[in-house]
């Protein structure tokens, strides 16, 4: 489809400024390697060209087809061009999806057609594509009119056609160059996924810029991104909008917390993908991705002129993470040798001195690169950089260090003009305006080096086993029961079915003890105070065992009362809660947070897609804010992080085995008891879709 | 010292590239209006000029002289200088604290050498300065080999002076005026606070653009923020780096979580001054503030052609906090008339099918500005702002909207040559390429105009008395009672000598009691056991006094025993803790923050300057993360946060009028009742230097 040999315009126009004229006209502008074939009933020829009928008076079948009739004649043009055997069409016409009810009918009805032929369709409602190479421009953009793309690796994809072209015009302005563009508009077929999939393979791109306001399907979604992390692409993601969760998935604690905005985080971190805050920042990360270097442990140095910027810098690594390890001290004591007033550390500050004998800014940068062995430099030489009495030698002195290290990523903070820009960047320098925007993208390939580092040891795969759920939610005993199967073991407890069970079991697990509520239809039994704390004797038991069984029967009337569950009370415990959601898209996704005000108030949790390894529930566990309470803070005993993230790990792998049925799970509180000492589940709700 | 009649350049240079040469090469290029003369004691002429042999020589007391000699020779310069009549230098001579102790001394007897002849002093090692409207250039940078500064309305305000020419450079390439730009270097005499205290009252200069590495002194800077908002001027800021605090403030529990950069914050806060994150943000907000419209209640309106960049915009402006009201139901009614599949709420997106009919853009953008009332509109065009077919008209119909609405801060995003962009500018519209970064400018100029309205308001005078403090840090009791004096309530609760006293006292009080020892040694009880809970009885009182007494001595040997505190044991309250630092730069600081977790792992904090009241109380308690337990999350009743606003200033009144002999307060924790109750501080530390 984007590199075809013949193409069908249906709706070809004359004029080169109308829709069906305007990829006519790039195409013969730009020189399109193959054939085009104008379809109109109403003109022998088009923009010179000689123009056909209909699809069936076409001289064979085409590779791909534009569709850029309106509305019904759409559907009919797609029927007509399958019977001539065409298989893939490009669709412009709007009035689908995009407009309500009566369009997503009528979706249906094109995508239906297209199908029985066996053909793919972009779009509808799309503004096109370009594929410079082949000088292949089925686009109806206006964007053309300010020039064509510079050749280059960058491949843009997105959901949106003003939005793809907005990002195309400004990567031109900024001479970076995109020689494919895909926008997809409703996905009535091929989606963003497949989309990514087909560049994370295509030798003409080799870093993707990618725009998505959803992400309808994870299929081909996730087999790109693992495509792309496989073959060392990098992908920024502009990712828009934040819409609530279906009302599926509503019913659950856990899901009520989330947001598939958050959930599709999640999925992007697994993968590596960098999430460009602005446009801005999505074209200087793939601007420094031009130079496919993606250094693993990616650390910064700094080399500066002036000692405010470096501070600058220091604030804008420490905030984003990007660790700038010190100077070796034997390197320290040379640079001070150099120039006695000079900041050594890192930042490195050279100080005027340096410039004013360039010979001194090679000496520094030599140092920094060698002795520092920073993966990222940043080096900030503002308008030293393009003075004209001093720039020559400062690129002669920088360049001769940068070209012995080809393997770091180099970036100057200079104001120049744009040929002596030109020249840094001929050099191999990324120049970046302003340091901050440099540090970011600089930190921006270390997250890539570090993902494709990942994805290339060879993780152990995950073993996951059909799990058979009960017929319907289960009360709570049985989801303990079904937990502890899974590797979540509960506190130590007993389903009791009268008092005098309940008066053994307190007995034989130990008082205090805790009573709870045990009924199949109540579902958070503290909302109705079906949970009792604090139980010291028999006396107190008995007490309780009445109060709940009064309780149930007062404010839950009609659910099924099964007794009470006797459980041993656990204090001084770190409380979790984890749990199961699953996500129309991406199917189930646990999360994980630290109990009480952390999720409630402040929703510091982490979500990721199920399963992984222990490994990964350590990284996820780690994520939160809240996490020094479990290391040790204020004073407590370090929790059983390793225990806890073997249950967080084996919950995953049960809610990848038990299948879309499972409705979500929550587990809360989790009882983190101090190192060595294990995790107890002291709630546990299992959600399940009657079978 | 801005607009001189006569500059001397002591050593100055025939050599327009050296230090002493470059100010005045700069001056006669860019005809400076006062008399310059250049000593020299080795040449009659320097640059074409009558060179004077020394200071002596002189024809006259210079306005200002400009000092570019090395070492010792500035200050005998400055002696000769001073003896001659002149008043005010600008120092470039570096080697002074810069380099350490010996500069340290060097400086000092500098700076008593100017006092001596009631000299000012700029400097030492600053690169100067420079106004544009007189052609006044003493400054030594090379920046103005790429060009001069553009007339304009921003001042640059900057400690360091590579940094404050980069910002110089940045700005002259986008096109902005800044006409004045002031380096203070090492600040031996003229401050950062000094400098935009002259460009608060300075007619050419409206806009303050400053660089700060830290604020050195409070007093004129806090005046220069005062005058600056009394006289409508923005400043943005950029202040780089954190240090520790001073060893001084470190023994108080407050002031370990506070930082120096958290303080100064929050004198920003109190002013209005907006900090920039960034030099590019710095530079975008100068600009946006250059149209001098800064509405209070700052409101966005997003007039769209790209549904996808609308959610972006609405992405960008729910992170910082900028308020995007719908469109009214009237107006949107009358939108869906003109463009059926239109989005009328806000983003207003006209689609594409309004850029081909341009009409509807003008009536889209006046349903915008009229029926929506926003006080700053954004309006997303990417390319058609640039297109050659589309522009002309798009503009004539958006500026024939703007004209009608010159109150409206109007941005345009927009993909255009710079020959467009200032035809946009010259219609009076801000040009940003990046939608995010004009969000994030037209936010800021929402915060000066709220700070602007709030300066307005004829403010209560806060009353400040002057407090005695006790000759030492008073034990808990004596520190509860002065603060009960300063209208913060304790616990109930008696100081008792002796076990009688307490069971009286726990009788009277009622139980159960809280039992704390009582030592004006001990700062920190909890640390040693020091404090009892839960005490139901007079038998558990008795063996409570007995435990403390034997604690008291065993782990703190040598303290003095007073006995112990008997207090109300209060349950269910939430627990906040507030206090007080002194800050070595800007006297008592105020912080507030949520108990437990979120001071201690969080640092969730509001800081304020001393005194302020109870309004401001509110908004430092409000702008806690942790607000919501406060406010009824988690089902807990409403906390009486009126009553601990009203506490917390109270205590600020009280620190600002206890003097510097106050070294810090902790009041934690402090516990807030339901709504209506009240507050009550159950433990209260005082430290005073002694007298």
């Amino acid at each position: 489809m984007l590199r075809p040999a013949s193409v069908a315009v249906i709706g070809a126009s004359d004029d080169a400024t109308r829709i069906g004229g305007r990829p006519i006209a790039y195409m013969l502008q730009q020189g399109f390697s193959g054939a085009i074939w104008p379809v109109n009933p109403k003109r022998d020829t088009v923009q010179g060209l000689k123009a056909y009928a209909s699809p069936a008076a076409l001289p064979g079948a085409p590779d791909v087809a534009i569709i850029a009739v309106p509305g019904d004649s759409a559907r009919e043009a797609i029927d007509a061009l399958g019977e001539k055997g065409c298989r893939a069409a490009i669709v412009f016409t709007a009035g689908f999806a995009e407009v309500g009810e009566e369009g997503v009918a009528a979706q249906a009805v094109l995508v239906q057609t297209a199908a029985r032929h066996g053909m793919r369709l972009i779009g509808p409602n799309c503004l096109g594509l370009f594929n410079q190479a082949v000088g292949f421009y089925p686009m109806f953009s206006t964007s053309f009119e300010q020039g064509w793309p510079h050749p280059g690796v960058i491949g843009i994809a997105s959901q949106s056609g003003a939005y793809g072209t907005h990002m195309f015009a400004l990567a031109r302005a900024r001479g970076l160059g995109t020689p494919v563009c895909i926008t997809t508009g409703n996905e009535a077929d091929v989606s963003l996924g497949e989309v990514i999939g087909w560049m994370a393979q295509a030798p003409e791109v080799q870093v993707i810029c990618a725009y998505a306001e959803g992400i309808r399907e994870s299929t081909r979604f996730i087999a790109a991104l693992t495509l792309a992390r496989q073959n060392r692409k990098p992908i920024v993601l502009m990712k828009v909008g934040r819409s609530a969760l279906g009302t599926a998935a509503a019913q659950s604690h856990t899901a009520s917390i989330a947001g598939d905005d958050a959930v599709t985080q999640a999925v992007l971190d697994e993968f590596g993908v960098v999430r460009a805050r602005t446009t801005e920042e999505m074209l200087d990360i793939a601007y420094a991705a031009t130079k496919r270097i993606y250094p693993a442990g990616n650390t910064l140095g700094v080399l500066t002129v002036s000692g405010g910027a470096g501070v600058l810098i220091s604030d804008a690594a420490e905030q984003i993470g990007f660790p700038m390890p010190e100077m070796p001290p034997e390197a320290q004591v040379r640079l001070k040798s150099l120039v006695s007033f000079c900041a050594p550390r890192n930042p490195v500050d050279c100080t005027a001195q340096a410039v004013n004998d360039m010979q001194l800014v090679g000496k520094f940068a030599t140092e920094t690169a060698v002795a520092g062995g920073y993966s990222s430099i940043l080096s900030f030489f503002t308008q030293v950089g393009g003075s004209t009495t001093m720039a020559d030698k400062l690129r002669a002195e920088l360049n001769a260090v940068r070209a012995r290290h080809p393997d770091r990523l180099w970036a100057l903070s200079i104001i120049a003009s744009p040929e002596r820009v030109a020249g840094y960047e001929e050099d191999g320098f990324l120049v970046f305006e302003d340091p901050t925007r440099a540090v970011v993208a600089l930190h921006a390939m270390g997250r890539y080096g570090d993902s494709f580092a990942r994805a290339a040891e060879a993780e152990g795969e995950i073993i996951v086993r059909h799990v058979t759920l009960p017929d319907t939610t289960p009360d709570e005993a049985e989801a303990k029961r079904i937990l502890a199967d899974a590797g979540i073991r509960a506190v130590p407890e007993a389903a009791c079915a009268n008092v005098e069970a309940a008066l053994a079991a307190a007995t034989r697990i130990g008082y205090p003890v805790v009573a709870k509520i045990l009924s199949p239809d109540i579902v958070h039994k503290s909302e109705i105070g079906g949970v009792l704390l604090d139980i010291a004797d028999d006396a107190a038991l008995r007490d309780a065992f009445a109060t709940l069984m009064q309780r149930g029967a007062e404010r839950a009337p009609g659910a099924r009362l099964d007794g009470v569950l006797i459980a041993r009370q656990i204090k001084g415990a770190t409380e979790i809660a984890f749990g199961i959601l699953q996500d129309p898209v991406f199917g189930p996704i646990a999360m994980v947070g630290l109990g009480g005000v952390f999720i409630e108030v402040l929703k510091d949790v982490a979500f990721r897609r199920c399963p992984f390894d222990a490994e990964e529930a350590t990284r996820m566990i780690r994520s939160l804010r809240g996490f020094p309470l479990l290391d040790g803070a204020r004073g407590r005993p370090k929790g059983d992080v390793k225990a806890l993230a073997s249950a967080l790990a084996n919950l995953s792998v049960f809610a990848a085995g038990a299948g879309p049925r499972l409705r979500g799970v929550d587990v809360n509180p989790v009882l983190v008891l101090p190192d060595g000492q294990g995790v107890y589940a002291a709630d546990a709700v299992i959600e399940v879709e009657r079978a």
